[in-house]
Protein backbone atom coordinates (compact mmCIF):
# COMPACT_ATOMS: atom_id res chain seq x y z
CA UNK A 1 0.00 0.00 0.00
CA UNK A 2 1.93 3.27 -1.10
CA UNK A 3 0.00 6.73 -0.36
CA UNK A 4 -0.01 8.80 -3.05
CA UNK A 5 -1.42 12.37 -1.85
CA UNK A 6 -2.81 13.43 1.29
CA UNK A 7 -4.74 16.79 2.11
CA UNK A 8 -7.00 18.17 5.68
CA UNK A 9 -10.48 18.62 4.48
CA UNK A 10 -11.95 21.78 6.30
CA UNK A 11 -13.10 19.72 9.13
CA UNK A 12 -9.83 18.02 10.27
CA UNK A 13 -10.44 14.80 7.74
CA UNK A 14 -7.59 13.76 6.73
CA UNK A 15 -8.13 12.57 3.33
CA UNK A 16 -5.20 10.43 1.96
CA UNK A 17 -4.96 8.40 -1.63
CA UNK A 18 -3.61 5.34 -2.36
CA UNK A 19 -2.45 2.48 -4.57
CA UNK A 20 -2.89 -1.28 -4.00
CA UNK A 21 -0.73 -2.73 -6.48
CA UNK A 22 -2.42 -1.69 -9.80
CA UNK A 23 -5.66 -0.71 -7.83
CA UNK A 24 -6.29 2.52 -6.32
CA UNK A 25 -7.96 3.81 -3.15
CA UNK A 26 -9.15 6.14 -0.78
CA UNK A 27 -8.66 6.50 3.16
CA UNK A 28 -10.19 9.40 5.25
CA UNK A 29 -9.04 9.45 8.76
CA UNK A 30 -11.27 11.67 12.07
CA UNK A 31 -8.93 15.07 12.46
CA UNK A 32 -7.78 13.73 15.65
CA UNK A 33 -9.05 10.26 16.87
CA UNK A 34 -9.00 9.33 20.33
CA UNK A 35 -7.07 6.01 19.80
CA UNK A 36 -7.69 3.27 16.95
CA UNK A 37 -10.87 3.65 14.98
CA UNK A 38 -12.94 1.22 13.95
CA UNK A 39 -13.24 1.13 9.88
CA UNK A 40 -15.87 1.45 7.76
CA UNK A 41 -15.71 0.48 4.08
CA UNK A 42 -17.40 2.55 1.76
CA UNK A 43 -18.95 0.72 -1.44
CA UNK A 44 -20.14 2.49 -4.53
CA UNK A 45 -21.42 1.57 -7.52
CA UNK A 46 -19.03 1.24 -10.72
CA UNK A 47 -19.48 4.86 -11.72
CA UNK A 48 -14.98 5.46 -10.81
CA UNK A 49 -13.92 6.78 -8.16
CA UNK A 50 -13.38 10.28 -9.61
CA UNK A 51 -17.16 10.85 -10.15
CA UNK A 52 -18.19 9.13 -6.68
CA UNK A 53 -15.58 11.23 -5.05
CA UNK A 54 -17.98 14.40 -3.65
CA UNK A 55 -20.45 11.45 -2.56
CA UNK A 56 -17.95 9.54 -0.99
CA UNK A 57 -16.04 12.39 0.73
CA UNK A 58 -19.62 13.45 2.52
CA UNK A 59 -20.44 9.86 3.51
CA UNK A 60 -16.52 9.68 4.76
CA UNK A 61 -16.93 12.90 6.85
CA UNK A 62 -19.80 11.75 8.92
CA UNK A 63 -17.91 8.60 9.23
CA UNK A 64 -15.40 10.54 10.51
CA UNK A 65 -17.84 12.85 12.80
CA UNK A 66 -19.10 9.63 14.32
CA UNK A 67 -15.31 8.53 15.45
CA UNK A 68 -14.76 6.21 12.03
CA UNK A 69 -12.01 6.07 9.63
CA UNK A 70 -13.30 4.90 6.06
CA UNK A 71 -11.64 4.00 3.27
CA UNK A 72 -12.88 2.85 -0.52
CA UNK A 73 -11.20 1.17 -3.17
CA UNK A 74 -11.49 1.66 -7.25
CA UNK A 75 -13.80 -1.51 -8.50
CA UNK A 76 -12.78 -3.73 -11.27
CA UNK A 77 -12.36 -2.59 -14.96
CA UNK A 78 -13.93 1.55 -13.54
CA UNK A 79 -12.23 4.87 -13.37
CA UNK A 80 -8.84 4.78 -14.22
CA UNK A 81 -8.27 0.90 -14.07
CA UNK A 82 -8.85 -0.99 -17.40
CA UNK A 83 -11.73 -2.11 -19.15
CA UNK A 84 -12.74 -6.17 -18.60
CA UNK A 85 -14.11 -7.32 -21.22
CA UNK A 86 -16.35 -9.76 -19.55
CA UNK A 87 -17.69 -6.70 -17.57
CA UNK A 88 -18.62 -4.42 -20.53
CA UNK A 89 -20.25 -7.47 -22.23
CA UNK A 90 -22.89 -7.60 -18.85
CA UNK A 91 -22.93 -3.60 -19.26
CA UNK A 92 -23.76 -3.78 -23.56
CA UNK A 93 -26.58 -6.69 -22.94
CA UNK A 94 -28.12 -4.66 -20.11
CA UNK A 95 -28.36 -1.32 -21.98
CA UNK A 96 -29.32 -3.56 -25.21
CA UNK A 97 -32.28 -4.70 -23.06
CA UNK A 98 -33.40 -1.42 -21.69
CA UNK A 99 -33.36 0.20 -24.72
CA UNK A 100 -35.53 -2.55 -26.38
CA UNK A 101 -37.95 -1.88 -23.33
CA UNK A 102 -37.02 -5.84 -22.32
CA UNK A 103 -37.42 -7.39 -19.27
CA UNK A 104 -34.01 -7.59 -17.61
CA UNK A 105 -33.65 -11.35 -17.41
CA UNK A 106 -31.71 -13.16 -15.09
CA UNK A 107 -28.90 -14.22 -17.59
CA UNK A 108 -28.07 -10.78 -18.12
CA UNK A 109 -28.09 -10.06 -14.39
CA UNK A 110 -25.54 -12.59 -13.81
CA UNK A 111 -23.37 -11.51 -16.47
CA UNK A 112 -23.21 -7.82 -15.20
CA UNK A 113 -22.77 -8.96 -11.51
CA UNK A 114 -21.08 -12.42 -11.15
CA UNK A 115 -17.71 -11.35 -12.72
CA UNK A 116 -17.32 -7.89 -10.85
CA UNK A 117 -18.35 -9.78 -7.36
CA UNK A 118 -15.66 -12.30 -8.08
CA UNK A 119 -12.92 -10.06 -8.73
CA UNK A 120 -13.74 -6.88 -6.29
CA UNK A 121 -14.33 -8.87 -3.37
CA UNK A 122 -10.95 -10.48 -2.68
CA UNK A 123 -9.47 -6.70 -3.44
CA UNK A 124 -11.58 -5.93 -0.77
CA UNK A 125 -10.12 -8.53 1.79
CA UNK A 126 -6.51 -7.52 0.06
CA UNK A 127 -6.93 -3.51 1.16
CA UNK A 128 -8.56 -4.79 4.34
CA UNK A 129 -5.43 -6.30 5.10
CA UNK A 130 -3.54 -3.30 4.51
CA UNK A 131 -5.62 -0.98 6.04
CA UNK A 132 -5.64 -2.53 9.04
CA UNK A 133 -2.42 -3.11 9.48
CA UNK A 134 -1.61 1.18 9.42
CA UNK A 135 -1.45 2.31 12.64
CA UNK A 136 -4.43 3.94 14.06
CA UNK A 137 -6.90 2.09 12.25
CA UNK A 138 -8.86 -0.80 14.96
CA UNK A 139 -11.71 -2.37 13.61
CA UNK A 140 -14.50 -3.57 14.33
CA UNK A 141 -15.25 -3.24 10.43
CA UNK A 142 -18.23 -2.39 8.62
CA UNK A 143 -19.53 -1.96 4.89
CA UNK A 144 -21.73 0.68 3.85
CA UNK A 145 -23.63 0.79 0.59
CA UNK A 146 -22.46 0.27 -3.00
CA UNK A 147 -23.50 -2.94 -4.77
CA UNK A 148 -24.92 -4.66 -2.83
CA UNK A 149 -23.93 -8.33 -4.34
CA UNK A 150 -20.54 -7.39 -3.54
CA UNK A 151 -21.09 -6.73 -0.13
CA UNK A 152 -23.20 -10.04 0.67
CA UNK A 153 -20.57 -12.49 -1.10
CA UNK A 154 -17.70 -10.20 1.43
CA UNK A 155 -19.96 -10.33 4.22
CA UNK A 156 -20.18 -14.50 3.75
CA UNK A 157 -16.34 -14.94 2.69
CA UNK A 158 -14.58 -12.15 5.48
CA UNK A 159 -14.81 -12.85 9.38
CA UNK A 160 -13.56 -9.29 9.70
CA UNK A 161 -16.79 -7.84 8.39
CA UNK A 162 -18.89 -7.11 11.65
CA UNK A 163 -21.96 -4.96 10.31
CA UNK A 164 -23.26 -3.99 6.86
CA UNK A 165 -25.84 -1.04 5.52
CA UNK A 166 -26.76 -2.15 2.73
CA UNK A 167 -28.54 -0.67 -0.42
CA UNK A 168 -31.06 -2.65 -1.98
CA UNK A 169 -30.81 -0.91 -5.51
CA UNK A 170 -29.56 -2.74 -7.91
CA UNK A 171 -30.08 -6.22 -9.63
CA UNK A 172 -29.30 -8.78 -7.62
CA UNK A 173 -28.17 -12.75 -9.28
CA UNK A 174 -30.47 -15.41 -7.76
CA UNK A 175 -27.10 -17.00 -6.49
CA UNK A 176 -26.49 -14.14 -4.64
CA UNK A 177 -29.94 -14.26 -2.82
CA UNK A 178 -28.97 -17.58 -2.49
CA UNK A 179 -25.63 -16.85 -0.67
CA UNK A 180 -27.59 -14.09 1.78
CA UNK A 181 -28.74 -17.17 3.33
CA UNK A 182 -25.31 -17.55 4.73
CA UNK A 183 -24.91 -13.96 6.12
CA UNK A 184 -25.48 -13.40 9.61
CA UNK A 185 -23.91 -9.99 10.60
CA UNK A 186 -26.17 -7.31 11.49
CA UNK A 187 -27.78 -5.38 8.63
CA UNK A 188 -29.29 -2.66 7.94
CA UNK A 189 -30.92 -2.60 4.29
CA UNK A 190 -32.10 0.42 2.97
CA UNK A 191 -34.69 0.82 0.03
CA UNK A 192 -35.84 3.51 -2.12
CA UNK A 193 -39.69 2.28 -2.41
CA UNK A 194 -40.27 3.66 -5.72
CA UNK A 195 -36.74 3.05 -6.96
CA UNK A 196 -37.14 2.53 -11.30
CA UNK A 197 -34.23 0.81 -11.58
CA UNK A 198 -34.74 -1.57 -9.37
CA UNK A 199 -37.42 -4.56 -8.55
CA UNK A 200 -39.37 -4.03 -5.29
CA UNK A 201 -40.93 -7.48 -4.91
CA UNK A 202 -37.35 -8.84 -5.63
CA UNK A 203 -35.50 -6.63 -2.83
CA UNK A 204 -38.07 -7.70 0.25
CA UNK A 205 -37.63 -11.24 -1.01
CA UNK A 206 -33.60 -10.68 -0.72
CA UNK A 207 -34.09 -8.93 2.98
CA UNK A 208 -36.30 -11.97 3.66
CA UNK A 209 -33.61 -14.39 2.66
CA UNK A 210 -30.62 -12.87 4.87
CA UNK A 211 -29.83 -15.30 7.68
CA UNK A 212 -29.08 -12.64 10.16
CA UNK A 213 -30.49 -12.30 13.49
CA UNK A 214 -30.74 -8.67 13.31
CA UNK A 215 -31.85 -7.20 10.28
CA UNK A 216 -33.56 -4.22 9.87
CA UNK A 217 -35.71 -2.99 6.42
CA UNK A 218 -35.80 0.92 6.11
CA UNK A 219 -37.76 2.04 3.03
CA UNK A 220 -38.24 5.29 2.01
CA UNK A 221 -40.42 7.11 -0.25
CA UNK A 222 -38.79 7.96 -4.06
CA UNK A 223 -36.71 6.99 -6.32
CA UNK A 224 -33.38 5.80 -6.83
CA UNK A 225 -31.20 8.71 -5.80
CA UNK A 226 -33.76 10.17 -3.43
CA UNK A 227 -32.78 8.57 0.03
CA UNK A 228 -33.76 11.19 2.94
CA UNK A 229 -30.89 12.83 5.19
CA UNK A 230 -32.26 11.53 7.95
CA UNK A 231 -31.97 7.66 6.75
CA UNK A 232 -28.20 8.50 6.77
CA UNK A 233 -28.70 9.48 10.25
CA UNK A 234 -30.27 6.30 10.78
CA UNK A 235 -27.68 4.34 9.09
CA UNK A 236 -24.98 6.04 11.16
CA UNK A 237 -25.95 5.29 14.80
CA UNK A 238 -26.63 1.66 13.33
CA UNK A 239 -22.95 1.48 12.66
CA UNK A 240 -22.15 3.27 16.11
CA UNK A 241 -23.90 0.56 17.76
CA UNK A 242 -22.68 -2.47 16.26
CA UNK A 243 -18.78 -1.23 15.70
CA UNK A 244 -18.01 0.95 19.31
CA UNK B 1 -61.96 16.92 31.49
CA UNK B 2 -61.34 15.83 35.20
CA UNK B 3 -58.08 15.30 36.55
CA UNK B 4 -58.74 12.49 38.75
CA UNK B 5 -55.33 11.83 40.16
CA UNK B 6 -51.91 12.88 39.84
CA UNK B 7 -48.18 11.81 40.86
CA UNK B 8 -45.11 12.39 39.89
CA UNK B 9 -43.16 9.75 38.33
CA UNK B 10 -38.64 9.11 40.10
CA UNK B 11 -37.87 10.76 36.76
CA UNK B 12 -40.08 14.17 37.26
CA UNK B 13 -42.52 13.13 34.51
CA UNK B 14 -46.50 14.32 36.09
CA UNK B 15 -48.89 11.53 35.85
CA UNK B 16 -52.36 12.90 36.06
CA UNK B 17 -55.03 10.41 35.66
CA UNK B 18 -58.46 11.96 34.00
CA UNK B 19 -62.04 11.47 32.55
CA UNK B 20 -63.20 13.19 29.87
CA UNK B 21 -66.95 12.29 30.22
CA UNK B 22 -67.32 8.40 30.92
CA UNK B 23 -63.89 7.77 29.52
CA UNK B 24 -60.75 7.51 31.57
CA UNK B 25 -57.47 8.66 30.38
CA UNK B 26 -54.05 9.65 31.38
CA UNK B 27 -51.57 12.96 30.25
CA UNK B 28 -48.11 12.84 31.02
CA UNK B 29 -45.96 15.89 30.98
CA UNK B 30 -42.62 16.36 31.33
CA UNK B 31 -40.81 17.81 34.67
CA UNK B 32 -40.17 21.37 34.15
CA UNK B 33 -41.19 22.09 30.27
CA UNK B 34 -39.41 25.14 29.12
CA UNK B 35 -42.86 26.47 27.60
CA UNK B 36 -45.80 25.02 25.64
CA UNK B 37 -44.89 21.38 24.76
CA UNK B 38 -45.91 19.38 21.46
CA UNK B 39 -48.73 16.56 22.45
CA UNK B 40 -47.90 13.25 21.20
CA UNK B 41 -50.86 10.90 21.47
CA UNK B 42 -50.51 7.06 22.60
CA UNK B 43 -52.19 4.83 20.74
CA UNK B 44 -52.62 1.28 22.80
CA UNK B 45 -54.10 -2.24 21.51
CA UNK B 46 -57.72 -2.81 22.96
CA UNK B 47 -56.08 -4.49 26.09
CA UNK B 48 -57.32 -1.63 29.00
CA UNK B 49 -55.42 1.22 30.07
CA UNK B 50 -54.92 -0.58 33.06
CA UNK B 51 -52.96 -3.53 31.86
CA UNK B 52 -51.47 -1.67 28.95
CA UNK B 53 -50.12 1.38 31.69
CA UNK B 54 -46.54 -0.37 32.30
CA UNK B 55 -45.86 0.35 28.50
CA UNK B 56 -47.68 3.23 27.83
CA UNK B 57 -45.59 4.92 30.87
CA UNK B 58 -42.27 3.71 29.27
CA UNK B 59 -43.47 5.81 26.46
CA UNK B 60 -44.72 8.68 27.97
CA UNK B 61 -41.74 8.85 30.10
CA UNK B 62 -39.23 8.54 26.67
CA UNK B 63 -41.47 11.24 25.11
CA UNK B 64 -41.37 13.43 28.41
CA UNK B 65 -36.87 13.41 27.99
CA UNK B 66 -37.56 14.66 24.37
CA UNK B 67 -39.81 17.08 25.21
CA UNK B 68 -42.97 15.95 24.74
CA UNK B 69 -46.57 15.91 26.47
CA UNK B 70 -48.51 12.81 26.16
CA UNK B 71 -51.76 11.40 26.55
CA UNK B 72 -53.95 8.26 25.91
CA UNK B 73 -57.51 7.46 26.48
CA UNK B 74 -59.48 4.12 26.87
CA UNK B 75 -60.63 2.46 24.25
CA UNK B 76 -64.39 2.21 23.11
CA UNK B 77 -65.50 -1.43 25.18
CA UNK B 78 -62.27 -1.95 26.89
CA UNK B 79 -60.99 -1.60 30.65
CA UNK B 80 -63.40 -0.17 33.16
CA UNK B 81 -65.73 1.24 29.92
CA UNK B 82 -68.74 -0.72 29.46
CA UNK B 83 -68.27 -4.14 26.97
CA UNK B 84 -70.20 -3.29 23.54
CA UNK B 85 -71.78 -6.29 22.13
CA UNK B 86 -70.80 -5.67 18.68
CA UNK B 87 -67.27 -5.47 19.56
CA UNK B 88 -67.28 -8.39 21.78
CA UNK B 89 -69.06 -10.30 18.56
CA UNK B 90 -66.50 -9.32 16.30
CA UNK B 91 -63.71 -10.91 18.78
CA UNK B 92 -65.80 -13.85 19.42
CA UNK B 93 -66.03 -14.39 15.77
CA UNK B 94 -62.39 -14.25 15.63
CA UNK B 95 -61.41 -16.27 18.66
CA UNK B 96 -63.77 -19.31 16.57
CA UNK B 97 -62.22 -18.74 13.24
CA UNK B 98 -58.17 -19.41 15.09
CA UNK B 99 -59.43 -21.68 16.69
CA UNK B 100 -60.95 -23.70 14.06
CA UNK B 101 -57.84 -22.31 12.29
CA UNK B 102 -59.36 -20.71 9.61
CA UNK B 103 -57.93 -17.85 7.88
CA UNK B 104 -59.59 -14.56 9.15
CA UNK B 105 -61.58 -13.29 6.54
CA UNK B 106 -62.49 -9.48 5.23
CA UNK B 107 -65.81 -9.59 7.08
CA UNK B 108 -64.71 -10.78 10.51
CA UNK B 109 -61.63 -7.98 10.13
CA UNK B 110 -64.26 -5.38 9.40
CA UNK B 111 -66.23 -6.86 12.39
CA UNK B 112 -63.82 -6.09 14.54
CA UNK B 113 -62.49 -3.20 13.87
CA UNK B 114 -64.48 -0.91 11.71
CA UNK B 115 -67.10 -0.55 14.92
CA UNK B 116 -64.03 0.76 16.66
CA UNK B 117 -62.89 2.95 14.56
CA UNK B 118 -65.92 4.69 14.16
CA UNK B 119 -66.17 4.91 17.82
CA UNK B 120 -62.81 6.02 18.94
CA UNK B 121 -61.84 8.52 16.68
CA UNK B 122 -64.43 10.86 17.56
CA UNK B 123 -63.31 10.45 21.27
CA UNK B 124 -60.05 11.07 20.71
CA UNK B 125 -60.88 14.26 18.61
CA UNK B 126 -63.01 14.94 22.10
CA UNK B 127 -59.68 14.36 24.01
CA UNK B 128 -57.50 16.37 21.37
CA UNK B 129 -59.98 19.64 22.20
CA UNK B 130 -59.60 19.30 26.10
CA UNK B 131 -55.89 18.49 26.12
CA UNK B 132 -54.77 21.42 23.88
CA UNK B 133 -57.03 23.80 25.78
CA UNK B 134 -54.40 23.25 29.20
CA UNK B 135 -52.07 25.42 29.91
CA UNK B 136 -48.54 24.00 29.21
CA UNK B 137 -50.12 21.51 26.06
CA UNK B 138 -49.27 23.72 22.85
CA UNK B 139 -49.06 21.19 19.91
CA UNK B 140 -48.27 20.26 17.34
CA UNK B 141 -49.63 16.88 17.93
CA UNK B 142 -48.48 13.29 16.93
CA UNK B 143 -50.20 9.97 17.16
CA UNK B 144 -48.01 6.85 17.93
CA UNK B 145 -48.72 3.15 17.98
CA UNK B 146 -52.03 1.39 18.77
CA UNK B 147 -54.58 0.59 16.37
CA UNK B 148 -53.58 0.85 13.00
CA UNK B 149 -57.00 1.70 11.63
CA UNK B 150 -57.94 3.92 14.77
CA UNK B 151 -54.98 6.33 13.37
CA UNK B 152 -55.36 5.87 9.69
CA UNK B 153 -58.99 7.37 10.22
CA UNK B 154 -57.93 9.96 12.67
CA UNK B 155 -55.17 11.25 10.37
CA UNK B 156 -57.63 11.69 7.67
CA UNK B 157 -60.28 14.04 9.54
CA UNK B 158 -58.02 15.48 12.14
CA UNK B 159 -56.11 18.40 10.81
CA UNK B 160 -54.62 18.88 13.86
CA UNK B 161 -52.71 15.94 13.51
CA UNK B 162 -49.54 16.17 12.10
CA UNK B 163 -47.18 13.18 11.77
CA UNK B 164 -47.73 9.52 12.96
CA UNK B 165 -45.60 6.43 14.23
CA UNK B 166 -48.03 3.26 13.03
CA UNK B 167 -47.72 -0.08 14.01
CA UNK B 168 -48.44 -2.72 10.99
CA UNK B 169 -49.88 -5.10 13.80
CA UNK B 170 -52.98 -5.48 13.25
CA UNK B 171 -55.71 -6.35 10.57
CA UNK B 172 -56.83 -4.01 8.90
CA UNK B 173 -60.21 -3.42 6.48
CA UNK B 174 -60.27 -3.07 3.45
CA UNK B 175 -62.61 -0.11 3.71
CA UNK B 176 -59.95 1.41 5.64
CA UNK B 177 -57.08 0.31 3.17
CA UNK B 178 -58.95 2.54 0.70
CA UNK B 179 -59.20 5.84 3.40
CA UNK B 180 -54.92 5.41 3.60
CA UNK B 181 -54.64 7.12 0.61
CA UNK B 182 -56.18 9.79 1.59
CA UNK B 183 -53.74 10.56 4.61
CA UNK B 184 -51.05 13.13 3.80
CA UNK B 185 -49.44 14.08 6.67
CA UNK B 186 -45.86 12.57 7.33
CA UNK B 187 -45.60 9.25 8.60
CA UNK B 188 -42.63 6.61 10.20
CA UNK B 189 -44.51 2.76 9.89
CA UNK B 190 -43.05 -0.32 11.85
CA UNK B 191 -43.68 -3.52 10.75
CA UNK B 192 -42.20 -6.97 12.51
CA UNK B 193 -40.67 -9.13 9.40
CA UNK B 194 -42.43 -12.52 11.63
CA UNK B 195 -45.39 -10.58 13.04
CA UNK B 196 -47.20 -13.90 13.72
CA UNK B 197 -50.76 -12.28 13.87
CA UNK B 198 -50.35 -10.32 10.73
CA UNK B 199 -50.04 -10.44 7.15
CA UNK B 200 -46.67 -9.17 5.64
CA UNK B 201 -47.83 -8.61 2.17
CA UNK B 202 -51.22 -6.89 3.39
CA UNK B 203 -48.86 -4.75 5.24
CA UNK B 204 -46.54 -3.80 2.70
CA UNK B 205 -49.49 -2.73 0.45
CA UNK B 206 -50.91 -0.73 3.16
CA UNK B 207 -47.39 1.33 2.87
CA UNK B 208 -47.79 1.55 -0.53
CA UNK B 209 -51.70 2.92 -0.37
CA UNK B 210 -51.17 5.85 1.98
CA UNK B 211 -51.21 8.98 0.03
CA UNK B 212 -47.92 10.93 2.52
CA UNK B 213 -45.44 12.33 0.24
CA UNK B 214 -42.66 10.98 3.26
CA UNK B 215 -43.23 8.16 4.27
CA UNK B 216 -40.94 5.62 5.24
CA UNK B 217 -41.20 1.82 6.67
CA UNK B 218 -39.20 0.14 9.31
CA UNK B 219 -39.22 -3.91 9.20
CA UNK B 220 -37.16 -5.50 11.63
CA UNK B 221 -36.70 -8.83 12.17
CA UNK B 222 -38.96 -10.75 15.13
CA UNK B 223 -42.76 -11.33 16.08
CA UNK B 224 -45.46 -8.82 16.81
CA UNK B 225 -43.86 -7.55 20.37
CA UNK B 226 -40.32 -8.07 19.63
CA UNK B 227 -39.34 -4.38 18.13
CA UNK B 228 -35.95 -3.67 19.07
CA UNK B 229 -34.96 -0.76 21.63
CA UNK B 230 -33.20 1.11 18.96
CA UNK B 231 -37.16 0.86 16.72
CA UNK B 232 -38.34 3.07 19.47
CA UNK B 233 -35.39 5.47 19.42
CA UNK B 234 -35.71 5.83 15.21
CA UNK B 235 -39.59 6.65 16.21
CA UNK B 236 -38.67 9.70 18.94
CA UNK B 237 -36.48 10.90 16.47
CA UNK B 238 -38.90 10.91 13.81
CA UNK B 239 -41.35 13.09 15.97
CA UNK B 240 -38.67 15.64 16.85
CA UNK B 241 -38.00 16.45 13.02
CA UNK B 242 -41.93 16.71 12.48
CA UNK B 243 -43.45 18.07 15.81
CA UNK B 244 -40.63 20.53 16.86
Amino acid sequence: MHFTSERRLDDGVLERTFTLGDIPGILWTPASPPGPTPLVLLGHPPLGLGAMHPRLAARARHAAADGFASATIELPGSGDRPRLPVLEQGRTELRRAMRAGEAVGDEIVDALTLPLVDRAVPEWQTALDALLSLPGIGGPVGFSGGVISVAIRLAVVEPRLRAAVLFAGSLVPRAIVEEARQVTIPLHVLLQWDDEGNDRAASLDLFDAFGSKEKSLHAHLGGHTGVPPFAGEAAARFFTRHLK
